[in-house]
């Protein structure tokens, strides 16, 4: 099984290239994030995935998990490579220095994210709910709480998890009915059964740390009624040692698609007194915490997309370069050649390697801004940054994720009849990304968020912000426009901004009237988000480029490949924003013209 | 788990309502099959399938096969429903009266097909194999051979398979290495091994009649020096019984993706002296006789991808017309809905009945050609319909089977999280149609047959003249462009018909002098077909219920939905025709401007 390798070059080319570390440099704390530093970090990181995590990834979908009684056997080799990745240091990576943390920029940590990813996403699903949970606590929990499982959770020695869905809800947390009352000295008694939970039990770590949505007694009906808990699988003592085994346990484990290594839970809170829980945040309030963590969290789920899409791309590629199969094109004798010289396969090799490309400039945009909405100094800037970060989350979460399984699939097809063979591994990562577009919120509902919350609610300002942006990067590719690809690559660029901004338009104008309407093109006009937006990036991409080689840089194969590619993008997925559009503006009535029982 | 219903309204729309059943009227043989017959056939087909072969699919997923030695164990119930499928006669449908079949049009069989595709797609490729031997037999055969085989073969009491590729040759048949060694009385002795083959050892009928493709002494290199050959697993006495154990065996099988149901075989011949064979058609002519049998089957995988497509929307409408989750847009209280309600889920449902819908017609278009290119009574119309035969059936067999992978996604994400558990089912249809756009000829190998043999090679007669044909059905579509959704129709349709009809005329121009560059756009001028003609086919159907409505029919229902889903596919799956067009037309500098060494 070929082993994952991290994308440097093309990792270092965003976070440097297009601006990310100079943006970065704003904040007085992020001073010592030097480039030196970051090669430094992305190679250790490399290093560590390509030898330890990527191995497991094959095995680890061959055993998957099992539960014996309420223990959670994690596949073999997960364990001790756990306690490598902690002992290294790993899980406090973009961390708060106050509890440990090595406190470094997303814009680092979450191409360090992609790394972990697309060497064994099951493994580092652990670790990203353990960051989701510490997340919470930073931002609602008492300091009590803070002294007593930040530090064990920065460290990994502990881990987290989020219990927010149950059988009846799926997306509708209003739905939520496990419920939590109070016992007077300031702690809860939890009951009811989650679902969904991501490694919700494992053979990890000693304790677990659950955050758990619950409804406290009288609580009003709906969103505005739930409460966020802290719950322990083993209490904590003052003295942060571990104490009596608390009520909650796993009840069973799903048999998945994909993802088999990592254990999805199905916890039951409080079997007989009720699970001891501790109340983090304002009462009522707890689907508000929930969603700081959340929106994290689909940042880092649309690096799944593109971990996935880049290992695919990787697997793919070898395949193609070894596999010897036919001749090229009108030779009838001579010798065979590698698939590679045909040309699908390279279609199909430059559609991976360009989306992974705009997927990953893309999502490196959105954390910049995650980084400077926290930390610039300035507060104008800061909510300027949280605009956008706001608007590009749905995108990232959703355009990525939705990529990363056309991607995946593309590589299956690339190996031909070996691809639907599980030996070779690469239906694998089309198993394991069809989960990406579904939990943290589907595909559907973070396109509603974009048209609702992110673009109409705001009449479009941060939308059509960005879509000026797009229009005045024209004027700086107008100077380069002799040259063929970035001629071609403007052409269609002005097209595709042209229809994102008309679609907006529609958006903006329609959904405070007709929100049906507006939702019924919602994830067609999220696709053409991605699409634009992605577009956008390459066309940065290609004109950094070519300003190297022209000032004669040495690398310049990789920007001569740069260029080819984001010409590719814009000359096959640009164009694709005219059928996008064309469904937002035109499509609403057909698509809710049925009566249910016409279907 | 719900069972696959045969969507028989549809499938009697398509046959008779669109011109199908007229058409094959013109074929004296074929005046029985009135629109009662066809409607009985489906309707037993549709109890069969229900009743015996969809309950098998899922449990034949999870036990899947395994090897005994050298024999094949395939899952419960499936020996049993296969003697019930042949008890009921369903092998012979389509087969020649001559050799005991029933000789009924394809343009029923092929429903029929669809039909078992739907229920169970992995027992239905045991029965289309055979099929395709039989096609091979009888054309090719000699009397004897069909004296001895096509009986048992026809009525299902044998099976037959296809033995084309082998681990050094993939798609690249060119690279065959079996050999056949004459030995004097008119035998062969096989020897090699075979790789991928379907149903090549299994436990449902006693013989097993292998058509092997291998090398006779000093053949030429290359694909003309391939012979077909007949290697029955029990070599057949003179009168027709089974004798001796042949020198052919199952050594290993695959764990695939999906269709565990089947078994794919590694097969070796003639491990001591050679495995019996028999020539069959003329020596070194073995692949010009196997394409016979394989543009057959090419038809048949486009049926899988339909079907499959059809049993996911099925599953994906169940689920939502069940699953209560949320509240109707902008509704804060009240009572939950069934996420039907949701715009985005009617979306998702809208997209996969239309994709459905509009495969199913354009494939009954090919199936009608079929018939008449071998059936009409006029030598020039037969070949008119062999020539729109042969462009359709790479459009077919890629864009169904693409679209079907398609689809059985977006079933999966119609059932949110439950779509990931394997339980639920939904994620079967997925890994199951995965194969679809491998076997048979991947895509790209069908784009290839489409702009070189069939576009290219005649400078585009064929294509132009469908071309005009959907133009002039946007005269007949002209008298009703008053209607709103047919206006729209038609406007959609008159642009996605300019962008095939650019893309043609780049192809005819193109190819000639530049093989290679068209070869870049042959996949996405693949899906441009498919979405035009697929578009063609919907606007003729929305015009047909139309005139029905108009003329006071009272199966209003279906007639409005299908308008209502026509216009869908206008607005939200042909605008996509203008991308792919760019990528034909402007796309294949971009795909081949990078060396091995930039990837």
């Amino acid at each position: 099984m070929a082993e994952y390798s991290a994308p440097l070059r093309d990792m270092q080319f965003v976070i440097k290239e297009l601006g990310g570390l100079d943006a970065i440099g704003m904040v007085p704390e992020w001073h010592e994030v030097t480039s030196d530093l970051v090669d430094a970090l992305l190679e250790q990181a490399g290093k560590f995935a390509t030898g330890v995590l990527s191995p497991l990834n094959w095995t680890g979908d061959r055993s998957g998990c099992r539960l014996e009684d309420d223990a959670v056997i994690t596949p073999p080799g997960f364990q001790d490579a756990y306690r490598q990745f902690q002992a290294a240091g790993w899980p406090a990576l973009s961390c708060d220095p106050e509890f440990g943390g090595q406190g470094l920029p997303h814009l680092v940590g979450h191409r360090v994210s992609e790394i972990w990813n697309g060497a064994n996403m099951s493994f580092c699903l652990g670790p990203m709910l353990t960051s989701g949970a510490v997340n919470a606590v930073v931002r609602h929990g008492t300091e009590e709480q803070k002294r007593l499982v930040l530090p064990k959770l920065v460290s990994g020695e502990w881990m987290g998890t989020m219990n927010l869905t149950e059988p009846q809800a799926g997306s509708d947390l209003s739905a939520v009915r496990a419920r939590a009352t109070p016992v007077g000295d300031g702690r809860y008694r939890l009951q009811g059964t989650k679902i969904f939970i991501t490694y919700g039990e494992h053979d990890w770590t000693p304790n677990i740390i659950h955050l758990v949505l619950a409804r406290l007694p009288d609580a009003p009906e709906g969103v505005k009624g739930i409460s966020l808990f802290l719950v322990p699988k083993f209490l904590v003592n003052a003295d942060g040692s571990m104490g009596a085994r608390n009520e909650v346990k796993c009840v069973s484990i799903e048999h998945k698609l994909g993802i088999h290594a990592s254990p999805t839970c199905v916890m039951a809170y409080g079997d007989k007194e009720g699970a001891v829980g501790y109340l983090v945040g304002g009462e009522n309030r707890g689907l508000e915490h929930m969603f700081t963590m959340m929106n994290l969290a689909r940042l880092e789920v649309g690096l799944e997309g593109i971990a996935l899409a880049e290992r695919a791309y990787q697997k793919a590629l070898s395949y193609a370069r070894e596999r010897v199969q036919g001749r090229e094109i009108g030779a009838r004798s001579g010798e065979r050649v590698t698939i590679i010289h045909h040309p699908d396969v390279r279609r199909m090799l430059m559609t991976m390697k360009a989306q992974v490309e705009a997927m990953r400039a893309l999502s490196t945009l959105a954390s910049v801004a995650l980084d400077l909405s926290h930390r610039h100094p300035d507060r104008a800037e800061r909510m300027k940054q949280q605009g956008l970060l706001d608007l590009l989350t749905p995108v990232v979460k959703g355009w990525c994720t939705e990529q990363g399984i056309e991607v995946a699939s593309l590589g299956v097809q690339v190996h031909g009849g070996m691809g639907f063979v599980e030996e070779t591994g690469a239906a694998q990562y089309l198993r394991d990304a069809r989960i990406t577009t579904i939990y943290e919120g589907t595909t559907g509902i973070q396109a509603m968020d974009l048209i609702g919350r992110k673009v109409a609610a705001e009449k479009g300002m941060t939308a059509r912000a960005v879509i000026a942006e797009m229009r005045a990067f024209d004027k700086e590719l107008a100077g380069s426009s002799g040259h063929p690809a970035l001629g071609e690559i403007r052409r269609a660029l002005a097209e595709a901004v042209s229809a994102l901004s008309d679609a907006t338009d529609w958006v903006v104008e329609t959904y405070p009237h007709n929100a049906r309407a507006a939702a019924a093109g919602a994830v067609p006009y999220l696709k053409l988000w991605g699409v634009v937006a992605g577009g956008w990036q390459m066309a940065r991409a290609a004109l950094t480029a070519k300003t190297m080689l022209d000032g004669g840089a040495e690398d310049f194969d990789f920007y001569r490949a740069k260029i080819a590619t984001a010409r590719f993008y814009a000359e096959h997925i640009l164009p694709h924003a005219h059928g996008f559009k064309s469904a937002v503006v035109n499509g609403s009535a057909s698509v809710l013209a049925l009566d249910e029982a016409q279907f």
